[in-house]
């Protein structure tokens, strides 16, 4: 039940209403890990750094069973570093820098052992990278899932089509998916998309919650009111994280499963945005997690009979 | 298990980006109205009209269990007139026009038969109308629920502060949430809102749901995800006459009864944007409601056991 994954490992510098700092451990493919990591122990990292990454941080994923032969170091490289600045609701931010740096160069060779692995995980990235991990697997995982972002839509669209046609499930915000698909109706961009070739289509609406569409068939998962979001950089990573460990951990890949598997994805996310950076994901443990989960039960479960006299 | 319910009946001039109307029905009482009456068939209406209110109005909700006795008609007055466009999010809009006309006036007299309903839904209105109404009462309902807007905050603050103290349910936006309180995270908002007087608060947020807010418990109703919204006047009134509507049928109060009222008030807004005005809400029967219901199970349900291995 091997889960492939591939994302950034970077530093970030952060500022938000509630304080600032100036590097710290990033990157969609850490956050990735340390979420799916509380649910399957079988990953496969595929990622590039720089000489200046911390070993320690690899090794504390290695603890948790994150396996890292595919991971690229360029020992005089720098790592991929992102700099933001959040606005007081949150969900609106403004990059300041992006240096590439030894991302810049990222051209993924997996290893042998990874090319069987069950399921795939895209973290956001050059649309040509993310191909080229699918072609190069054995045999078709039993779910491929990606994330994305704008900057695709207007630099890469082509081999972003190219992609959608490749994947089961992609995961975007909501005006990603206004972009993408030209409507500005949710629920039109969701069909326009699942047109495009994923048959499921994700939703993320931040403090707002998350939408699953399937055909017809569509699941409403909120996000857990908190008193304070301190940092929401990458809360949709780590959503992702968590929807693709627990897909991995029970091997289920119905609609049904992956409604849980969003309920999971928020949990961890809502830890997530407790404190900067991964800090949060590191500390909680599994009766942390099941607490929540309950939480969520607790948040949207109400009784309906007939409503009329 | 009569309904006491006090609002504006007037003409509302539209524009959104999917069209335009110049003079149709509106006013937070006739939503309120159309939408409780599904429900409930005795309701005493309190409000105010000039001589250019269609009496066919007034029949149309006689005809469904509405009492107008408590309706004051101005023969020489003009009825309240307000005129709005809505940007494209359709959650933001801008006022064009609010003429006041007979509402300026508005000091209501109940009725004699209206003193002792036993539900009382007070639409937004000045601070010191809604007292009055309270005021008024024979014997203290069995729960008063307030609409409120930002406009009162700062034009007539204490006396809104003195009505808190007054009732049971506070319906609010999430902006008017943020701006009564002084908090930006919607959960402290709502723990400062109940000490300033209301044990409930109901938080709405458009497209994103509602929150429901009662010391520790929190519960959120996300909204049905629509194709189009095309045009969320009433909306919020709507969405109040469907909570209280099944309030006052049910006779209960608990939490629990709140959260299926909230998902009623949902499914009454959710017809309510399908057309301009009230015209959808005049519409539908009880198998649209009770179908539409049975979206919200779907769309909010989902398994959870053990999540781990």
């Amino acid at each position: 039940m091997s889960l492939l994954v591939v994302g950034t490992m970077a530093f970030d510098a952060l500022e938000t209403p509630f304080g600032k700092v100036d590097r710290i451990i990033g990157g969609s493919g850490t956050y990735l890990a340390w979420a799916a990591s509380n649910f399957t122990r079988d990953i496969n990292m595929v990622s590039i750094v720089g000489g200046d990454f911390p070993k320690e941080e690899v090794e504390a994923l290695e603890a948790r069973g994150v396996n890292f032969d595919g991971l690229e170091v360029i020992p005089d490289g720098k790592s991929f570093f992102w700099s933001g600045r959040y606005h007081m609701d949150m969900n609106t931010r403004d990059t300041l820098v992006t240096d590439l740096n030894v991302l810049a160069q990222f051209d993924p060779k997996l290893p042998e052992s990874y090319r069987n692995s069950e399921f795939l995980m895209l973290g956001n990235l050059a649309p040509s990278v993310q191909i080229s991990v699918i072609n190069q697997m054995a045999k078709r995982p039993k779910l491929i899932v990606m994330d994305t972002m704008n900057f695709w839509m207007s630099v890469a669209l082509d081999d972003l089509k190219q992609l959608l046609t490749m994947v089961d499930v992609l995961m975007v915000n909501d005006s990603e998916a206004r972009e993408l698909s030209g409507e500005y109706s949710i629920v039109k961009a969701a069909v326009k998309i699942q047109e495009m070739g994923p048959k499921y289509v994700i939703i993320k609406k931040g403090e707002h919650g998350a939408l699953l569409f399937h055909g017809k068939s569509v699941f409403y998962a909120p996000a857990l009111p908190l008193e304070d979001v301190f940092d929401p950089t990458g809360a949709g990573d780590t959503f992702a994280g968590g929807f693709i460990g627990h897909i991995a951990r029970t091997r289920d890949i119905s609609f049904n499963n992956m409604k849980t598997a969003i309920i999971v994805g928020s949990t961890m996310a809502s830890y997530c945005v407790e404190k900067f950076g991964p800090t949060r994901l590191q500390e909680v443990n599994q009766e942390d997690v099941q607490a929540r989960m309950d939480e969520f039960v607790e948040l949207v479960n109400f009784d309906i009979g007939l409503v009329h006299a």
